[in-house]
């Protein structure tokens, strides 16, 4: 791709909520895009699974019905919406791959309206209420960084947020911004308890990754109480959309609670000034990391 | 080795100024090991390169000169202290191998005063008044736990402080906690402008080491303004020695800029704890980390 990349350009982040309405939720994505790119945003990119509530909370097949084919419906529209706006989009996307093989993905839809990159979740998680190995087929793309005419770009999804490997991979790449759509919560029971501890952490572990890398990081989570209609607790996602400088400083940061267009730039010189001053990529030993692809270094 | 391994145990951070006195040096940290031990600690660490002023200001040759075999004459008094007082010490050793190869070592001595493990420096910076390649030969044993009469414990050293892949590996080994000896300070002519934010990284990529692989991290730092002799702008250490949590909590911090003993507690119950609710080992995804191995994953 030959192609003048901007030194500065600004992401929008679209923390918002999501109904049992598929059609209102992506009508509802295109226009807070639009609004997004009216801002100035050249990169916008929304929460995980952003067409529908999340359904991981329980597991039934009926729920399958909501995985679509990429290129799709979400993702013909988006093109639309990226080309209309001039604007990259990352969409997430509940992927139909073949009968019985399901993604949780992402695909990055660049200004021409072409899909230029496909990340599949690679990290599943399973947890009371995250039923997720049950519906996604590990991603079996690996870790990457797309081109896109904003820039070089990299996402992940939501529990990859946890793993140094993935950030680590995805800053290997080249991708000068690492994107998380992501759908994350308080158990209204643990709320009380644990809910700021949790959400400490989940902003930290990401800062580092940010620090680590010398790389942009930018978390998109969605806003809302979600109960299933045949019951359960329900989660309250805890929005918290953030972008980190290469340095792990925090540039902007959403709500709690509301819908939010978040507006962050990501400069390349700054990139380039903080990886001088801190040069952890000169010095890695890539002789002694073998170990890394070990479940357990046993005794 | 066969032994009752504590499921709860005290650390002991002796936090520190240092002179130009080594004697002095070895004598203040013995005295401060047993008053750790007095307090409470079963494992006491100390800073990196504790017996001398921190002599990477400068590169000159002389400084070799500090440089002693392992075991050597710190190793035997401070095995002396471990036995006395029945406490592991992990001692930071500027570590004279062999004539032109010289590391920035930590022995951990077990409870009986045998030296029963030795780590040597893997990532070595070099930047100014931190010109450490020109002292220290890379370590080449690698990444390891250490099994001591206290629990199985795992020491790198400051600057290993921004690798994800060391504390992986470290943890990976079976270490419930993680050491950093530590010699990291501001440049006065910095400490204004980038102070806080450069402190606040360090302190955030080491959280985060603790949140993604559910273990203790237990950073040990000098205190004090040292200046070479010959001159230079000089160091000011920034101290604040601290324990983080597996979910990266702060359990104890020190100060800035007084010598003080950081105590906190290790608990095994909280590792299982945290690591079955946040299961992060469980999902990694082993067969796509390869890349981990190249310097940079060229398009």
């Amino acid at each position: 791709m030959n192609m003048q990349i901007p030194r500065r350009f600004t992401v929008g982040l679209i923390q918002m909520s999501v109904t049992t309405d598929l059609e209102e939720n992506l009508k509802k994505a295109v226009f807070k895009i639009e609004e997004a790119a009216r801002s100035g945003a050249k990169v916008v990119c929304l929460p995980e699974l952003f067409r529908s509530q999340y359904f991981c909370q329980k597991e039934d097949i009926k729920y399958f019905d909501l995985a679509e084919p990429v290129p799709g419906q979400t993702t013909e529209a988006l093109s639309k919406a990226a080309v209309k706006m001039g604007v990259v989009i990352i969409a997430p996307i509940f992927e139909h791959r073949a009968s019985g093989i399901y993604h949780n993905s992402a695909a990055v839809i660049d200004t021409d309206g072409k899909i230029t990159g496909l990340y599949r979740k690679m990290h599943i998680p399973d947890d009371p209420s995250y039923y997720e190995k049950f519906y996604f087929t590990p991603g079996d793309l690996g870790f990457n960084a797309f081109n896109t005419h904003a820039g070089r770009i990299g996402t992940l999804i939501c529990w990859d947020q946890w793993y140094p490997e993935a950030a680590r991979l995805t800053a290997l790449c080249g991708a000068v911004v690492l994107f998380y759509p992501t759908a994350i919560g308080w158990h209204p029971y643990e709320k009380e308890s644990h809910g700021k501890a949790q959400h400490d952490a989940w902003r930290t572990v990401q800062r580092g990754h940010a620090i680590a890398n010398g790389i942009y990081v930018a978390a998109v989570n969605r806003v809302g109480y979600e109960r299933p209609a045949d019951g359960g607790e329900g989660i309250e996602f805890w929005g918290s959309s953030f972008i980190a400088d290469p340095q792990g400083i925090i540039i902007a940061e959403a709500s709690v609670e509301r819908e939010e267009i978040l507006l962050g730039e990501i400069n390349l010189d700054r990139i380039e000034e903080v990886r001088r001053n801190w040069p952890f990529l000169r010095d890695r030993r890539i002789d002694a990391y073998a170990g890394i692809n070990r479940r357990f270094i046993d005794e």
